[in-house]
């Protein structure tokens, strides 16, 4: 069985990982499946050849057999239910590791894309000053939250799982900020996450992909 | 087993089923399961009590013996895997509902919160027509292209499954505007949503917990 994965050929990041395939390397690395990656330039995301592998010309996307998947998230988590490494056996702390995948995209990772639409789509608009702070505010408003409950704890829920890829490859969004030093216990998990093994095979994979791209 | 959720007290859209909650209720008609609705006023949703169920301050949460959720996707996940009529029975299909639902909350959701962003929290700025054009156009563009690859089907994949739930509500945030009428066959499955006697049980639910606090 061969998993084949979609990511960016010549990255805008220059391979700095913040695109969205890394959490699929990262969770194929934790798990050790190899896995082959298809890359696709920015300009055909949109061609009929991607679109139907993703509806909406985005990147990641996993194939495995006859079976097709997008969203970094549900690709993450049929990984982890896959292969063993990246989920806990109980019933009860499985379902967290769910929510807090749910929470990392849809609560926290919000604001921090809508930064990056202030940074780059309003950029030169007079009004790009004050769009900062008001999402900037709603950035903290969140990690305010996160870190009250995260508090001394290694992980998100316990032992390392499938969320704490998504929620470290989330906040890895902030780097170009000093939002994320604000909050020691939050900037202190994401470089713990960063000292994995896998994260660090991953990291060098994606980093060989834009350089033998761009 | 007793299943407890919590839901707005006086909901700002006044009983119209737009919160989050509504998800829940509709999931759980849906597989026949009674719950009791907590109402929590918007001024406690900060407080440590709501705070214990919900770190980000949200409705809704669900409580099962031991077990609190928070986050609407991974909710409704839960009760889809835990109660039977909400998920296909191959694995394969199972992994496509739960990647609509991160579609849904990940991709189609987002520029939709934020045209709601520009309408309150940026009313009387001098840029709110042009935000709205921006947010209008990424909307539209995420709808072009949830409407060509849903075509004329008559769920996301096949059979109605929690995916459906997710999105459907999604979709029905843009109820005050006309976008959505620009899509037929979009619309169309929003109505043919509405029909379902399990969708019209929770929303006289939580049109009755308005009505009774308000």
């Amino acid at each position: 069985m061969t998993i084949t994965i979609t990511a960016f050929a010549a990255a805008l990041d220059q391979g700095a990982g913040m695109a969205r395939d890394m959490r699929v390397r990262w969770a194929l690395e934790e798990v050790g499946q190899p896995y082959e990656a298809r890359l696709v330039p920015w300009e055909k995301f949109k061609e009929e050849a991607h679109i139907a592998r993703n509806p909406f010309g985005q990147i990641p996307t996993y194939e495995e057999r006859d079976l097709t998947l997008f969203e970094s998230g549900a690709i993450v988590w049929h990984i982890a239910e896959r292969f063993p490494g990246l989920l806990p056996k109980d019933a009860d702390a499985r379902a967290r590791a769910l929510m807090w995948m749910f929470a990392a995209l849809s609560t926290v990772e919000p604001p921090i894309v809508d930064r990056e639409i202030v940074e780059y789509a309003e950029d030169g608009k007079s009004w790009q000053g004050e769009r900062y702070a008001m999402v900037d505010e709603r950035i903290r408003g969140r990690l305010n939250q996160l870190s009250a409950r995260f508090g001394d704890g290694e992980w998100l829920d316990g032992a390392f799982s499938a969320a704490d890829i998504i929620m470290v490859h989330v906040l890895r969004r902030l780097e170009g900020t000093d939002i994320l030093q604000e909050y020691p216990n939050l900037a202190a998990y994401v470089a713990r996450a960063k000292e994995r093994p896998a994260y660090k095979r991953a990291f060098a994979a994606q980093l060989a992909a834009w350089e033998n791209t761009r």
